[in-house]
């Protein structure tokens, strides 16, 4: 998206970070070396170094704690929106047009939870099921909550790409409340539920199913809007 | 992803600027106010702002061009690898959970695209074909002009999400042409052309299947590694 020669010197010197992090394996909640060590390893000026740092930050890559260091961010590179979706007037084809990808990707997701799902991922999508639920019959916003549900059972898959994916694709769910208004769904309540007992009793096809099954009472509820 | 609480000045001006943007319809290629009157709108400081557009440049939303002014991007939001595959140490394996996404998501989206593409769009898209074939059988690199391809395929689908997600589940074609070492593949280039003819004749089930037997030699090979 941006040329090399179109970078400015703390732009290059942020690449060649990355290249260290990279060469050096460090992991998420690493600390990197201190100004000065950096500053020498990699031949660089303290205030340019000091540039490259704010904008790995602002990258997410690393996480700056005052008076403590720069760490490795828990999920490096991932930042918040970044398919620009804010930049996207129409919400109403935005959320249909999620809702379609949604469509694509999420039975066959659920399939392979309930394949691959340890004892350990099954609890914690039990317990993020109950809690939405709890949330929705109180009336409170349950955007959170329901993010993680889904989040979790992309985890649960085993495919590296599919967490990383979920939370940008499950922007739609907040879109998609604020168009509904939260109203208390019941089908919401009930297939949450049979996706979670599906996964829970490794249950691929049914897992697909009542993923699916979801999704077409979300576009239902959208289309009455 | 980031607490408002943790954010410093420069960062929550940044997100006035979004802001501003938004409210004022701003479109890419528009230029922002120059720096006195953005500070004066805003009830900024001229340093912190400047800091606030290098942050807001750094997630390319805005351009910055030297003498000239800065401008709302052409994608603004989208970032360079904005699900951070950088930092994922398993290529081989990111690139079957790549191409296990791919078939997802690229069969439905070609018969879309066979559904809605216009004449133009089915043009381009045998335009990009033609290209690619050309650097494949001359032996140069083709990763550039097959990522166009299949983005130019989710264009025409006309689900607005899709061309913002494609380049990015298509990081795998570097990896994927990285793995095979590029080499030329006859199944590759017919069945590309075979999807460019079916969008062309509005085919969206022959575009499903040619699309699917793409992605099927792909893992082919990818499995023969």
């Amino acid at each position: 998206m941006m040329n090399s020669e179109e970078k400015s010197l703390p732009e290059k010197l942020a690449d060649d970070i990355v290249d260290y992090i990279l060469r050096e394996k460090l992991q998420p909640g690493d600390r990197l070396p201190n100004e000065s060590i950096l500053a020498e390893t990699l031949g660089a000026g303290r205030s340019s170094l000091r540039e490259a740092v704010k904008l790995l930050a602002s990258r997410n890559i690393v996480t700056v704690r005052q008076g403590s260091g720069t760490y490795i961010s828990s999920t490096p590179g991932m930042v918040e929106d970044p398919l620009g979706f804010t930049f996207i007037e129409d919400k109403k084809k935005l959320a249909e047009d999620l809702l379609e990808i949604r469509f694509l990707l999420e039975p066959s997701i659920a399939a392979k939870a309930a394949e691959n799902a340890s004892a350990d991922d099954a609890e914690h999508i039990l317990d993020l099921c109950a809690e939405a639920e709890r949330l929705l019959e109180e009336g409170s916003d349950h955007t959170a909550k329901d993010i993680e549900f889904h989040t979790a059972i992309g985890m649960s898959s085993k495919n590296m790409v599919v967490p990383r994916l979920i939370p940008i694709i499950n922007s739609s769910i907040p879109l998609f409340i604020d168009l509904t208004e939260n109203v208390l769904s019941r089908e919401t309540i009930d297939t949450h539920r049979e996706i979670a007992d599906a996964i829970l009793s490794h249950d691929p096809v049914r897992a697909h199913d009542a993923m699916y099954l979801h999704l077409v009472y979300n576009r239902r509820r959208i289309h009455s809007v």
